[in-house]
């Protein structure tokens, strides 16, 4: 029997109503002959109160009592479709990670999936009970329970999946698919049919917040499709996966962008104290994430480079760069506050020369100025005044034929 | 190092000052020298608004998913506590049921505790981590998260302290210690200093609430010693164990109460109709826990049994006699409400005759009626009208010389 895994979220938990739907759901989707393992999302709204209050008793409590006491909330919520399911006349039991099997290594500060005994899922299946699993946590090889991290419920249908043989994963959203730019500032966009891994990971990346990147990765790495859709309505979503049908007809697939971006600038008095190595490995050391890097080497200019970094990281980031500005051999630091990165990403630009060219072109035609830019093999992103970031997103969208049902 | 297991009262989760109250006791017993386990118990005030929840999806949500729902407040609880230990710079580590190596069998409707593998909670011990054990749970054969039921934590505190030989186990309440009679209603009640794993069991059973008779069979067995005390005063308490110093002075050790009582007559039509052995264990069957039975046989009088029961069981038992009726053979059922059951506890009891007529001389004195009366090797159970119940309790207290400082 063929075999699908369903990725919850969180507002299917926000209310009997939802979960009672979501049964439905899952009900019909079993009725049509195919074995189904869920898996919960993390419950953000009662671990909020929880980690304030952990807080209120350490200041800094350590990360084994924290992913403890935050794996409940799945742990429950797994429990309460379980529950649902049950109530339905169906079989399904609720399983925490360690339960699953699954086992998480922590090679640095980020917890991964190590391996998953698919067995007792698999001894589930075989007997028609539907396993509702808990999203985004393992235990590591003492028997800590750890959780996964940021996308770590998406990563976990994803290992399951690879882990079970199934022939693909549900993401269900708040969305009813992947756009070709976001709907609320580009209201032409349109719902892309399929998109390919590498796509769509740089338009996770780029800030679409549908799906976790990494889950992305560890999908792509096992071929494994993608079918991110609607959890309110039963409608066909955006299907991601390796090779796709229409692919050659589309240069570029979608328009991201990303807000609250700061452009901070180090100049050093000559090329002899410029060390870009040093200054973004103390940068990394710090844990403060540099996207577009940009160094002018002009004659007669003192050399300078530039870097974008979120909002959020900017108050460490200066007093990283104040501390070892000595040491970094840098004359003065100057920021920008108040930009956007706007991208567009299509697997066709690679064969396609000229895109980025267009880009520049229509971005200066509509008088909005170009900040920074960086290219990859599949995306064209650029820094532009946060103010005309829905200018540039809409004329780009435009530009590339997104209007039209191509995707 | 010698070793000792402390476990917990809810109380101590009301709030972060609490909490950091109870860790000073912790760190006070550590560094006295000794090697520390602690045990959290259940936390009801979270339980029964997520038990309330899992009631509006389904009327009977299966039993292995409401443990696993409930299970997590503990866990929850142990992490919060193993936080604040660490803020005060010390190891501590929160452990699951699982993770400390609890395994349960559920042989009829109850858990029990099976076995526990100490090796993890004594490497812990031994590389001087705390290990704050979640009380009341652990895990079957099948990996399924299993709660151990009412008087779980306790249990699982005396069973840990078995397996890891500790010298005793501290059971912290929101009481002193074990009294004479329930201060609230005998104002001349005594904290008692010492008394048997008999005595406990009976007042346990007889209605006091400070431990569960189940965790003093489990002590009695091994012949761990209990030490009762107040989790907010660091006080002396109460200490439960096998042999006493002082027994043979003491005929009567406490005195017990129980309220709403009622009394079921069953009457049949001749002996040849009546199955005493047919009544209770059709009774039994549907769970219903009878107490005191008291059968009349009189010549010319048709036979009667009368048992106790408690309010809550009331409408069923009513309701399975009914159903029952032609096949118990009996010919009319009667009850009596309103009734109360007052005890008299002491291992002395056994070897001094006459306590009994003592107690029923003294009641008759007081113009207290006794409607029916039960008695074991150390115990002496009368029920009488709920009105009476306070002096009753007052009266025998007096009576046997608790008031004196003699416990």
């Amino acid at each position: 029997m063929s075999r699908i895994v369903i990725k919850l979220d969180e507002h299917t938990f926000v209310s009997p109503d939802r979960i009672d739907q979501i049964t439905k759901r899952i009900i019909n989707e079993k009725n049509k002959g195919v074995d189904v393992v869920v898996v919960v999302p993390y419950i953000h709204l009662i671990d909020e109160k929880l980690r304030q209050y952990a807080y209120t008793l350490s200041e800094k409590p350590t990360q084994r009592e924290i992913d403890s006491i935050r794996s409940t909330n799945t742990q429950i919520a797994s429990s309460l479709l379980s529950i649902a399911l049950n109530k339905n006349g169906f079989q399904a039991i609720s399983l925490t990670g360690w339960q699953a099997g699954i086992s998480t290594v922590t090679p640095n500060r980020n917890v991964l999936i190590d391996h998953i005994e698919s067995e007792k899922v698999n001894n589930y299946l075989k007997t028609g009970v539907i396993p509702i699993i808990a999203g985004g946590q393992g235990v590591d090889q003492e028997n800590n329970i750890t959780l996964l991290g940021e996308g770590g419920p998406e990563t976990t249908a994803v290992g399951v999946a690879v882990a079970i043989g199934a022939e693909r994963v549900d993401i269900y959203t708040n969305a009813v698919g992947v756009f070709t730019a976001d709907p609320k500032i580009v209201k032409t966009a349109k719902k892309i049919k399929q998109i390919s891994y590498d796509e769509m990971l740089e338009l996770s990346l780029l800030g679409s917040k549908i799906i976790h990147p990494r889950a992305v990765e560890l999908a792509k790495k096992f071929n494994m499709p993608l079918n991110v859709c609607s959890s309110i309505e039963d409608v066909a979503g955006t299907l991601i996966k390796g090779e796709l049908e229409m692919e050659r007809n589309l240069i570029v697939r979608g328009v991201a962008y990303e807000t609250d971006i700061i452009r901070l600038t180090v100049g050093y008095e000559s090329y002899g104290h410029a060390s870009l190595a040093s200054l973004f490995t103390t940068l990394a050391e710090n844990h403060i994430n540099v996207d577009i890097i940009v160094q002018a080497v002009i004659d007669g200019v003192k050399p300078t480079v530039s870097f974008s970094i979120e909002k959020e990281v900017f108050a460490e980031a200066i007093s990283v760069l104040e501390t070892n500005k000595k040491q970094l051999g840098f004359g003065f630091a100057d920021f920008e506050v108040g930009l956007a990165k706007v991208s567009i990403v299509g697997s066709g630009m690679a064969s396609n020369p000229g895109v980025a060219a267009r880009m520049f072109d229509r971005l200066k035609n509509e008088n909005i100025q170009v900040k920074m830019v960086s290219t990859s093999e599949i995306k064209v992103s650029v820094v532009v005044p946060q103010d005309d970031m829905v200018r540039a997103a809409n004329a780009l969208h435009d530009e590339f034929n997104l209007v039209e049902e191509l995707v």
